[in-house]
């Protein structure tokens, strides 16, 4: 049973991870939150926005160029676009695509009844149980793409799973792509954040998966944000022709926090991220037709006595579900939502809005959560035991995604034979043959009486974790690469290092 | 604006609670888990066992002569009855009712759009920061149903909040059910654990109300288990007799954990709880045709390493969803779910499941929700910190359920007009407008930045809420009551205490 095989018990028992669990399939519908009438209006909205609005895309003329050229109306920067057009360029975008990692086992499906979950990407801080709140650093980002790597419910690694703050900006990016690459197999992101770093980025990809895989296969993907509101920079545009020119995927991602980057609404907020996001998967499909795009969303809201952003609150809620329904009128596969989270630590508070948000995020129908496991303080801190104790409950949510079993086995007519009213099913013929496979069994969630809690030490779910990850780690074994693709990834880097002036900012 | 009031800020800034807030009216849709033909078989299911298998009714002669003259199939306790039958039955109960409560701004409607939000019942022990876990007493039950009260994500106050252990069991209903009635004007529950403490309860209930307002409209509820598997004892069906006889409500409900008393399966473990408590519906219009009844449901897995409870986890969330939409065919209300955890403290194991319980709860679109704050320890515990942290999200679930606005006002287009790509909407027209009413408003959620809430003192979500509930407690006054009710209360358990012999078994 496939199933079985997929749904794996929270590993990490031995070296590596569970070979089994690439990505999850989904069989559960998804949860529409709009009738037509109000679908109808959002998109007559974001068809008004794209129209009418239009977009600002600045600093690239060559973006321009390409957007006149092809017959969008152009007044400066502006770019205003006929809605059906936009909507027919996102037709050209795969529905799903592979992202080919290089041990093909952790290939993943993007896309479709797919769902893709990977770590939290940009803090600039750490946090652990025992070292408490520091900048990130090298040693931090190889011990979290570790982590990454080993646990069975994350199926890719992201990138800035940490800002190693301790490397010089401008050779950051070799020494994370390199990090992805060596101590993982599995997929993973490239940089974006300049055009020769973007490119860099691909150039690795190429050696470590070879030309000839990359020109017919997606290996590597950028994951950039737009300048909400309707600002696209060059960021943006040069990202999408590094990695769309070279057939390679692109996540744009709008980042919005209601009431400052769009209006203090979450209808309207939607609508904007999804114009945002489409009108650049039109530019992507411009540039190379038929290339992967992801249409991202982050779209939250913020408290009103500070002004500070709130996760995992009732907006952010709302709009995961609409975003969801929107991206599939469209066709494209989505990324949104997460383990998010403003608490400053590994409390109920953490897991709550975490909770609330990627209970959203799962039946939405998002099919690549960046953010899914390790995300504390509004994103600015990743910390160990969150990290692992997120990625427990992923379990959860993939077994849910599952959906329920309606076969005539799981319907049990003989438990009934058997077990008479008042009776007990504990060791009847239907319970010995299905319990090993019935439950979830998590890692990190205890569910012993409290006389046996308190034997154990009374320990509280984040101490629980900070064991976890810290014997998984020790149990580490790096997966085999090839020796001649390692090496010419290490000349490649230190060549560019050579070039590249060392720059902190 | 109605939500505008409705969706209150976390309240207990006053010394009650918030008026506008009596429940919950939905406007977003239900998740339905089931295509047509999974729904068919599981209904071929229930029907099956209704009629093939059949349920136990014990230690009731009453019970099974009203089967019997009703046409059942009767062979010594065991019932069985076509399903169609069941069905036509289970229709005369309203689809949905009020209960009244003596506050008339508090009533509760129970069953169609609306959502009722009930605390934890049945805990033995109680918890709080300051003084850990003990057994729970008559002190500890007066503060929670205070807190409950004042709470205005709280809609009922329940009846058990906790077990006061320190009043004889033979006297301990007439005590709580006096709390509540005194110290709370919310809607409550009654005893149901022996007949005479069902008609104690019922009998309150009647000098509080009157008898005429008694003769008119639901005041009062029963809610009691089945004795899974199949098994329907004089219990429940004399708190149905009880309750019902006098036109009150009543709450079946079987209590599953998979693998125990239902078979290790969802699927089968949801049949067999639709069943029992339609067959339980069937029987209470029998009693009394249009008696209120609530169809119950509690399902939940268990550990394969020890054979503990678990909640929060997969299974009893796709039962959730599942029962749902099985309920709605049969067109009663449905209390399932709740916030429900393992967990032994209020630590994010507790918040990750019951997040994750909870918002299955909200979607699959529970009428009442018992439990719906402060349940530790799989129930075992009641936590004073839980009771007020749950109640916080409660509010965010009321958001939620008010779906998205997609008016001319929340798709924002002046704001368009006046705010330019890549400004910003913190000052413009439409965001004065609305920030006010924007976003939910949590009380216990911290969004400040690390540095802010460091200067704070660090303080967890768990030591806000201790702040929180010992804060709301000393602003607390009562709510008025009729003087001459009131001594007439205190007469009846006066009487009936003197007439009870003192028992603590």
């Amino acid at each position: 049973m496939a199933r079985r095989t997929r749904i794996r018990r929270d590993g990490g028992e031995g070296q590596g991870p569970d070979v089994a669990s690439p990505h999850v399939e989904r069989r559960l519908p998804y949860f529409d939150p709009l009738n037509e009438e109000g679908l109808a209006r959002l998109e007559a909205q974001v068809d008004w926005i794209m129209q009418d609005v239009g977009l600002e895309f600045r600093d690239d003329p060559e973006a321009l160029r390409l957007w006149k050229e092809a017959g969008a109306k152009v007044e400066g920067t502006r770019v205003r676009a006929p809605a059906d057009w936009i909507r027919d360029l996102c037709l050209r975008a795969p529905r799903e695509f592979t992202q080919r990692a290089r041990n093909p086992a952790r290939s993943v499906t993007i896309g479709g009844v797919n769902q893709v979950f990977a770590p939290i990407y940009g803090a600039p801080f750490v946090r652990d149980l025992a070292g408490g709140r520091r900048y990130g650093d090298m040693e931090s980002f190889e011990k979290l793409v570790k982590l990454a790597w080993m646990h069975p419910n994350l199926h890719h690694t992201g990138l800035v799973i940490c800002e190693p703050c301790d490397v010089p900006v401008s050779h950051r990016h070799l020494d994370m792509v390199y990090t992805h690459m060596r101590w993982s197999d599995k997929p993973h992101l490239g940089a974006i954040t300049e055009q020769s770093r973007a490119q860099d980025s691909v150039d690795m990809a190429e050696i470590l998966h070879g030309a000839d895989v990359m020109n017919e296969h997606c290996v590597i993907m950028g994951n950039v944000n737009t300048n909400s509101p309707l600002l696209v920079d060059k960021v943006v545009t040069q990202a999408i022709q590094t990695y769309c020119g070279r057939g390679q995927g692109i996540v744009v991602v709008p980042f919005i926090l209601s009431g400052a980057m769009g209006p203090v609404s979450t209808a309207a907020s939607v609508c904007q991220a999804m114009a945002e996001a489409m009108m650049c998967c039109a530019y992507a499909q411009l540039v190379r037709p038929g290339a992967p795009f992801v249409l991202g969303n982050f779209l939250s809201s913020m408290s009103l006595k500070s002004g500070a952003p709130t996760f995992g609150m009732p907006e952010p809620v709302l709009s995961n579900y609409a975003i969801g329904q929107m991206a599939r009128r469209v066709g494209l596969p989505l990324r949104c939502g997460g383990s998010l989270t403003a608490s400053k630590l590994e409390d109920a508070q953490a897991a709550y809005e975490s909770a609330d948000s990627m209970h959203s995020t799962m039946l939405a129908g998002a099919h690549f959560v960046l953010h899914a496991a390790g995300w504390l303080e509004g994103g600015l801190c990743t910390g160990f035991e969150k990290l692992v104790m997120d990625a427990d409950r992923l379990g959860s949510y993939q077994k849910v995604l599952g959906g329920l079993n309606v076969s005539d086995e799981a319907l049990a007519r003989d438990a009934y034979e058997e077990v008479k009213p008042g009776g007990h099913f504990l060791g009847c013929a239907h319970t010995m043959r299905n319990y090993q496979t019935a439950f979830y069994e998590p890692a990190l969630s205890d569910s012993e009486n409290v006389e046996s809690w308190e034997e154990g030490g009374s320990l509280d779910m984040r101490a629980r974790a900070y064991t976890r990850w810290t014997g998984m780690l020790a149990r580490y074994e790096a997966p085999p690469i090839d020796a001649d693709k390692d090496e010419e990834l290490r000349d490649f880097i230190a060549r560019r290092k050579s070039e590249i002036p060392e720059a902190w900012y």
